[in-house]
């Protein structure tokens, strides 16, 4: 099963809007088994996008088209689909009155050019929306299919897991669910990990299934991906835990989490769990760790607040630093301890360190002194070495400094 | 003029990567007044690049071809190129020489296989490398062209600046430079701007020159884009000027900053010139305000640190906010004074509000309370809605309240 994509819109061409649901494709239809042959990204123009669905058409036995579906003028898929076809559009009357319904359950008047979003190609099936205004399409051409879904992504994504990705396996003769399971590390290289999973990667280059993929995720780190293929989820789900199990025993110290599992949510669930609360005391990473576990909902549970002591003055007077360096060890043991103090906090994470453009008091860019305070035990610190300019320094110090203290609340 | 991209590489394909490059090039084209017609994802297989490349030159008078020109078996772009040229690749031994000369200064072995970056089709010009190993190529093909720029994004945008936007001016018969300048603005949105530079907006679309654009760029603030051609920069930026001029006499009130400067750059720049620091109170938005202004480098001149108050103890007694009630002006202004005075700066600043999922207090989600504390006046503080969920709520917040900030401090 060959597959190509084309994406639709004018300012995807003039780069007003990144493209990123040809991606989210991509990786899909890889996990899926589905080859990718071309993504093609085209303008508003009714002619340049039928040529461009018939080009991909030749050596493709499927096309997801992407945008192009909304209710203005410059919404030409429906259109270029029933030419590539050799149809005539029609209103497809339950679309219409959902579409209707829409409208008045928010009290508000539909503008009739809305009704443009239930033509549908004769012949096509129809994907119900459950999102938006626009249903998707499903659209035989001889023994291959042109598919369209909408550009948001959110309801794009909704129907290639509930229609087009079943389709395309139904298509392929594939039986059986495909089920993926993440597996997140943080503390090894993509290429360590690689070489350190090698008897298990040889294993499933022989058996096939699951597959086994590495994604590299920047400060949310490396994820290796089982995709499963099997009779039903439940088998599917029994293969992963087997395979999870072999990846385990041989890289189980750098796993942290699963699936939707961060490295934040992962800490705030450990010290919730134990009923711990946390205090924050940050330098280089000026506020983006309790920034990071702020975003997830009920962080408030287990985060009492952060002290940014950009400043050393901040360091020595409010935090208690000790005047002198201020990218130590020493320095972050007496912020860990300083935060729990002021913020009130059971758990207390520093972080000081040097960001960059140059060195500060002879430390090279990229050292970060990591501190943490826990209750009743002595305060400890370790210093990192982060790769990178300013940036990148500061994103990998905010994950190694909730993975030091997510290795320690563990290892106690 | 007009052109069409090729991204090579089978990554793209994968979603493992997301192919920004492509809006790149497409945003700088359209700057320079070159219509986009196709952009293509292809993967590293000889013949489908060509394929891709030939029918792309069946339209377009031009082709950029990014990606696939380092040293390993899948980098295929030279070999492609040179079958739709209909000519072989030759050793271009200058090249040769810079990349021998290029390890051996960095003291490293440089494997054979280094070199194939140094094979140029016959009769294809090179773009000399400031910053890689892989240089670029300009493949003329009849009248037409191809130009080869590697994958990674600063040097294909130093190549793009440097070669081949002024070299498909020239074919284009351009004479003359464009330049750019972007008008950065807060506090409108993109329909309401439109509407009030619509005057602009009309009298530009009878001459043509300089051309306006719009693009939103989320916490960035939404921009808008004059682009002028003219003989030389000095008229070009004189015909900038001009403009520029007429777009602050509509809408000066929410200008901000030009070109490269961001909401945090203005807001520490006024702040150092008047030799004032800042000391920041942090609720809703966890220390996202204190993240993004500790990212510019020599924030440290100006800002002292910040207190995430996530916890209302935290308000209540560390930066003395009166126990109630924590999402109200009142405990913004106190939260702005605690600021001051616990980090011993001249100014604050400080966010409380509801971020979501659910109300607080009664406000409800996208509520936001500003307080400001400047020397020598009233505290005071004033009360924000933002649009959307819990991470764009929040980030909104932080460029609002920076402008907010900025304009008290502009007044006074």
């Amino acid at each position: 099963m060959r597959c190509s994509v084309v994406a639709v819109g004018t300012e995807l061409l003039l780069g007003q809007i990144v493209d990123t649901n040809s991606s989210w494709i991509g990786e899909r239809l890889a996990a899926h088994g589905i080859s990718s042959l071309l993504q093609v990204k085209v303008g508003d123009n009714h002619q340049r996008i039928v040529d461009v669905v018939r080009s991909a058409l030749v050596e493709a036995d499927a096309v997801i088209m992407c945008g192009g579906l909304g209710p203005t003028h410059d919404d030409l898929t429906r259109e270029a689909i029933a030419e590539v076809m050799g149809v005539e559009l029609v209103l497809h009357e339950d679309i219409a009155q959902v579409i209707r319904e829409m409208f008045e359950s928010r009290g508000r008047r539909m503008a009739d050019n809305n009704l443009q979003q239930a033509m549908v190609p004769v012949g096509a099936t129809v994907i119900h929306q459950t999102r938006g205004t626009a249903p998707g399409l499903i659209c035989p051409v001889g023994d291959k299919v042109i598919y369209a879904v909408p550009g948001v992504p959110h309801e794009m994504q909704d129907m290639m897991e509930r229609a087009i990705l079943p389709d395309l396996r139904a298509r392929a003769g594939e039986a059986g669910v495909i089920v993926s399971r993440v597996i997140r590390t943080w503390g090894e290289s993509e290429s360590g990990l690689n070489e350190r999973l090698n008897p298990v990667i040889n294993e499933l280059e022989k058996i096939g299934n699951p597959t086994l993929a590495f994604l590299a995720s920047g400060w949310e780190g490396i994820k290796v991906r089982l995709t499963a293929q099997r009779a039903d989820e439940q088998q599917a789900h029994a293969l992963l835990d087997q395979w999870q199990g072999k990846v385990h025993d041989l890289v189980g110290e750098v796993i942290f989490g699963f699936d939707t599992e961060t490295m934040e949510s992962v800490v705030l669930d450990i010290l919730r769990s134990r009923g711990l609360t946390l205090g924050l005391a940050e330098s280089v990473t000026g506020g983006l760790v309790s920034g990071r576990l702020s975003a997830i909902p009920g962080a408030s549970d287990v985060l009492r607040g952060c002290v940014v002591s950009y400043a050393s003055e901040v360091k020595y007077d409010l935090l208690g630093v000790p005047r002198g360096p201020v990218v130590t060890e020493a320095a972050a043991v007496a912020m860990a301890q300083g935060a729990c103090r002021v913020l009130g906090s059971d758990v207390g994470l520093s972080l000081t360190g040097v960001a960059g453009p140059t060195e500060q008091e002879g430390q090279a860019v990229g050292t970060v002194c990591v501190g943490i305070a826990l209750p009743g035990e002595p305060a400890f610190a370790t210093t990192l070495r982060m790769p990178g300019q300013r940036d990148q320094m500061r994103q990998m110090s905010v994950i190694s400094a909730l993975d030091v203290l997510r290795r320690r609340l563990l290892a106690t």
